[in-house]
């Protein structure tokens, strides 16, 4: 029986009014409910009234949000709510009680470090306040704020006499799509978390997914769904119902409620980017403007550079971070690569393994690492002045192989230690299986924890304040998802969340495709420590990378990081020194971005301006399939001319043989307006410098 | 960074064998595992040699399972495992410690009642024992049971020094289906509970079901993925993951942990039938050998019997349960439906709304229930006597508006109250949302559990239980899924637990196919009170049902329970008098049952023996399309004659118009081996009696 009987019996219902599901296999309807006469209207549109969201009620008072775009409805009514562990849930007998509507917003904002410099924030927003008819009368606000580019929501939730704070066992916000769609997604929730390569499949066939998810609906709008500002919450992933719709899971923790909120509480951001194409996507500034500005003040401090480091040679199992006769964090070792940093305009030398802690099955199981510890065949006092000589500054890494409450035990030392020995940034790691999270309760004992759970979230946030203290930036590897917060905390550098080039050196490669995927997925979070560069295209065994070179070059212009790495070693670099000018000429803080052309996992061509200069650069990719890609330089500036430094795939040029070596270089003069035609290998790439003259 | 970073470290894995997942987009490999060397075979066979399971470790350590069945393989090496929430997972770095084969096992049962008088259990079993490598040391023991039509394994873990019990976090089960298939499934944790229609997708398009989940494999094989005897752990949902391959999700409940047990544990069986066909599924005896015998001993009382109800009219919307002018469980109402229940072979009458508690808004909010106490206008003395005397048993309703601790509070007066009145069987209902049933904590306070939680499959064990003090038979309604515990507790009579008959009463009815799904999803678990029998073919406010007559006769012998309503009104019967003879004569209490013929989905043709008498019974039943129906009367004893009573579409008949109510009515004298054709309308069925002669 359900719930209609009940209502039969108290006359509260008529039974040709429909109480139920249309439990037809899930076709998303493109009716509009009539909006209840005794409530408020509840629209609010985009600043150019393209996009419009409503939130309506239906016969069983469901609280129920809509997206259209140029008349066309993107997200049908879809629903709200949360369930919780200790009180009735929120979800029907909702009322729209009253609509608000903020002053609309146009302002501009300043990036300290980034893919632009100013940030335009033009939106409206509208509150929706709804309450229970039930005698618990409690009161939800869900916010809405609305781009020309995309949406944003979040429940705002009062202290109120029934309801201080909340234990959510899930939150029950859903996304019904109007229309089908193809969706590039990676599964949640399994052992190696954030670490899984992006499938294309009809949105119909979406398991659980990791957000962001991105869609091309039938139609060809492409909407990409994620979360901004996840601060003391669960993470969120996606999972489809039916049909076309698609539902928040929380991440787990190892209480009961996925999330534990006092007083008066927020969630984060539920957003949508919504553009007609995929570079569309890219160009949105919804996710940082739903963030809060700097909470830090002067941060000059944080520095975005280059790095190169001793890793590639441990990834590939040819070194070790433990010590032993192959301890790859040796001071001779680095030496070297301070030497090559600073011969070769890179900022940064990565250590990893250099501290004491690695000699066990740490992975999982880091209770061991000492971060402030060195080993004693790495001389840090010696190796920092040696840097800051050759005006170099060493990467820290914090390595906690997922035992991150026994980090915190250490934050001062660690961050002393650092900021003592002139590390401007350290690179974070939570090798540990997804929910292997080890958290100290107050008795000692060891809670189990998710990478995404709200615990972690404000871990991460602990780590990035606890940084802050010592003007340290963090990288955040096995971290918790981009959801904007560099705005808040711009010394939060960058994070991986994704399969990397590590995987490269590794059997079950990253296909020509993943890079296309990335910048449409993965890189719609925000800044990715992928480490580019491996100009030797090789990992282990000397097994082939399924890359040309000039992509390399290129992924630095494509796959944006603050922090980038070249990644491969100095030995390897010297074999490439035409190829590797470019990974020394291009910088990693832009004035602006363009992305110019591209399709999810297909290609995709993004133009940077250098802030430090009037150059622009130009990066282009694509999957397994050559293609020529026709770019009209309208980017550069009126009346200058400038060197256009040409790294392409050389003649014959394949990610499938030993041709993948191939590369030309090509100098010409171009200015604004010129058109000119990347030829990509299949696999392959482009990268430009446009070395600005008068 | 993946795991294989730490691995590298110890030097205990190279990077030319793969310890990374094939992480492209998941089509199962039909590859065989090499057999560590060191480590024992692990292969069991059905009897007849036909379907294998093996186990084995990958270079991970993690075991994986495989079926295969014919030299085909059904699932591919698919993982094991668990999370929990205060200790580190079991997955991987197991090794196979021992192999244990048990003595082939091939005996009969009887059951008290049932589909079947006798039950033939004739397996293998292997019990697969793995320890953890790791300085852990953690033993889980896997045993497989192996019949010729399916497979059962369970987790069985013993106490040890590092694992006494477990706070489960998930279980890590996983199932790849090595074809793609064809999937009959409905949705998992949503609102309406088990109550969704089944789907029909691609298993690739599968989010989160509930199981039974069928399948059918792109080969033909037929497979069914359920559990066998859930007791005091959280019933599992499966997820899709990736490409073909589906996962346990173990239900919520207001704790942190799934499941906590104590000491040694068991799982309950996952299980999956496998056949050639669909009416091959239906045949297997694998769920009810899973479970434990009969642990109540003396259940003669127990009786199986139809039933008729103070009910359809409340469904309709046309009396109340709450007291007031359209009170329905009144003593004159009950009086009439006593009187037509003595007067056509109904054994039983049930009240709703006849006890103290329904005023108020009673779903999800069932603490004002009384089980004791009916309301004044209801004589439960008289009426207790009045039906005694026309042969009629009451029976009995519980329905706790999810209050599942408050009925716990009743239980004694509740089922004395029942016994005492000549109650042999109770309906109990658990009308609340998914996720809002209400659990009282020591302190009073009030948790949230989910119908299918480990703290309410207790429950209703605790349920029947109690009520089996008092000879006292359940038919528990938006219950917990059935998995053949009435084996163990044989006064667990029936249950709801899919979407019943009452859908016909409301907008979004039941479409025609829905009972042709049921018979291979739903009904692989067990009895359901589904409540067939409504020949007035109209649900509120007159609204069509989608059926013919003959079709709702036809679910009498197709949709088994134990316990069986004539779900409409003595008024609505008496104007189909010939039709309503079926009723009267089918029993609800089977010798033997054979499954014809059936496709999931489209329809279905079910032939049953009387236990009581030499008479078969048949119902065949067809979804939206007509059909013809050969069946060979082979079930038949040979050397008798039968008069084959047949009630069958008339002319014309449709469930798409008003020619619904078109049936007829023909005699015929028949005998084993011979052919008859059912004609099946669309939305109808055909049901026979086969009266047997000398």
């Amino acid at each position: 029986m359900t719930r209609i009987a009940a209502l039969l019996a108290l006359g509260l219902a008529t039974t040709t009014a429909s109480a139920q599901d249309t439990a037809a296999p899930a076709v998303n309807e493109t009716f509009k409910f009539a909006r209840p006469a005794d409530q408020p209207e509840a629209i609010e549109t985009s600043p150019d009234g393209r996009i419009a969201v409503s939130v309506t009620t239906d016969n069983d008072g469901r609280a129920l949000w809509s997206v259209s775009r140029g008349g066309t409805l993107i997200v049908a009514p879809s629903r709200l709510g949360f369930l919780f562990t200790d009180a009735p849930k929120i979800e029907r007998q909702l009322r729209i009680q009253s609509v608000t509507h903020a002053k609309p917003v146009d302002t501009t904002w300043t990036q300290p470090w980034g893919e632009w410099r100013t940030i335009r924030d033009n939106h409206k927003e509208m509150r929706v306040r709804l309450m229970e008819t039930t005698p618990l009368h409690r009161v939800i606000d869900v916010v809405f704020r609305v781009q020309d580019d995309g949406i944003g929501f979040r429940y705002e939730v009062p202290d109120q006499a029934n309801m201080h704070g909340a234990n959510i066992a899930d939150e029950l916000t859903e996304f019904s799509f109007a229309e089908d769609a193809t969706a590039w997604w990676k599964v949640a929730f399994q052992w190696n978390r954030e670490e899984y390569l992006y499938q294309r499949t009809p949105l119909s066939a979406v398991g659980t997914a990791a957000t962001p998810i991105t869609l091309k609906l039938a139609g060809g709008t492409h909407v990409a769904l994620h979360e901004a500002a996840l601060v003391d919450y669960a993470s969120t992933a996606v999972m489809k119902t039916e049909g076309n719709t698609l539902r928040t899971v929380l991440t787990p923790g190892s209480g009961g409620p996925k999330v534990v909120k006092t007083g008066s509480w927020t969630t984060p951001w539920r957003t949508l980017l919504i553009a007609d194409d995929a570079p569309g996507l890219y160009m949105s500034h919804l996710m940082l403007n739903l963030n809060e500005p700097n909470k830090l003040g002067d941060v000059s401090w944080v520095k975005p550079g280059k790095f190169v480091g001793v890793w590639w040679n441990m990834i590939k199992g040819d070194w070790t971070w433990a010590r032993g006769p192959r301890h790859g964090a040796t001071t001779a070792n680095v030496k070297k690569y301070i030497d090559f940093a600073g011969a070769n305009n890179i900022q940064g030398v990565l250590v990893e393994g250099w501290n004491v802690g690695w000699d066990g099955d740490w992975a999982g199981n880091g209770s061991a690492m000492q971060f402030a510890t060195p080993t004693a065949d790495f001389d840090a006092d010696y190796l920092a002045n040696y840097a800051k000589s050759k005006k170099v500054s060493l990467i820290g890494h914090h390595e906690t192989g997922g035992a991150a409450s026994h980090y915190e035990s250490q934050f001062d030392q660690a961050f002393k230690f650092a900021a003592d020995h002139g590390e401007h940034v350290v690179k974070t790691g939570y090798v540990a299986d997804a929910g292997q999270i080890e958290r100290a309760n107050p008795d000692g004992s060891i809670a189990r924890e998710w990478h995404e759970g709200q615990w972690m979230v404000n871990h991460h946030l602990r780590v990035v304040q606890a940084a802050a203290k010592y003007r340290v930036g963090i990288d955040a590897h096995e971290p918790v998802k981009d959801t904007g917060l560099r705005r808040t905390y711009p010394n939060w550098l960058a994070r991986e969340g994704s399969r990397g080039m590590e995987y490269n050196a590794w059997p079950g490669k990253n296909p020509p495709e993943h890079e296309a995927n990335l910048a449409f997925t993965r890189m719609l979070e925000g800044p990715m420590d992928f480490t580019p560069g491996v100009l030797s295209l090789t990992g282990s065994d000397n097994s082939p990378i399924q890359s040309t070179i000039a992509k390399q070059l290129a992924l630095y212009v494509v796959l944006y990081s603050p922090v980038q790495m070249a990644a491969d070693t100095p030995e390897n670099y010297a074999k490439y020194p035409d190829a590797f000018r470019f990974i020394r000429d291009v910088p990693t803080d832009w004035q602006d971005t363009r992305v110019l052309n591209g399709e999810v996992g297909d290609f995709v061509t993004f133009a940077r301006a250098d802030r430090n200069s009037r150059d622009w650069y130009l990066g282009s990719i694509t999957d397994e399939n050559p293609r020529n890609v026709t770019v009209t330089l309208d980017f550069l500036e009126p009346g200058r001319t400038y060197t256009a430094q040409i790294y392409k795939d050389g003649p014959g040029a394949t990610y499938a043989t030993e041709a993948r070596h191939a590369i030309a270089f090509e100098t010409k003069r171009v200015k604004k307006g010129d058109t000119i035609i990347l030829s990509l290998a299949p696999g392959g790439g482009q990268a430009i410098r446009f070395k600005a003259g008068r």
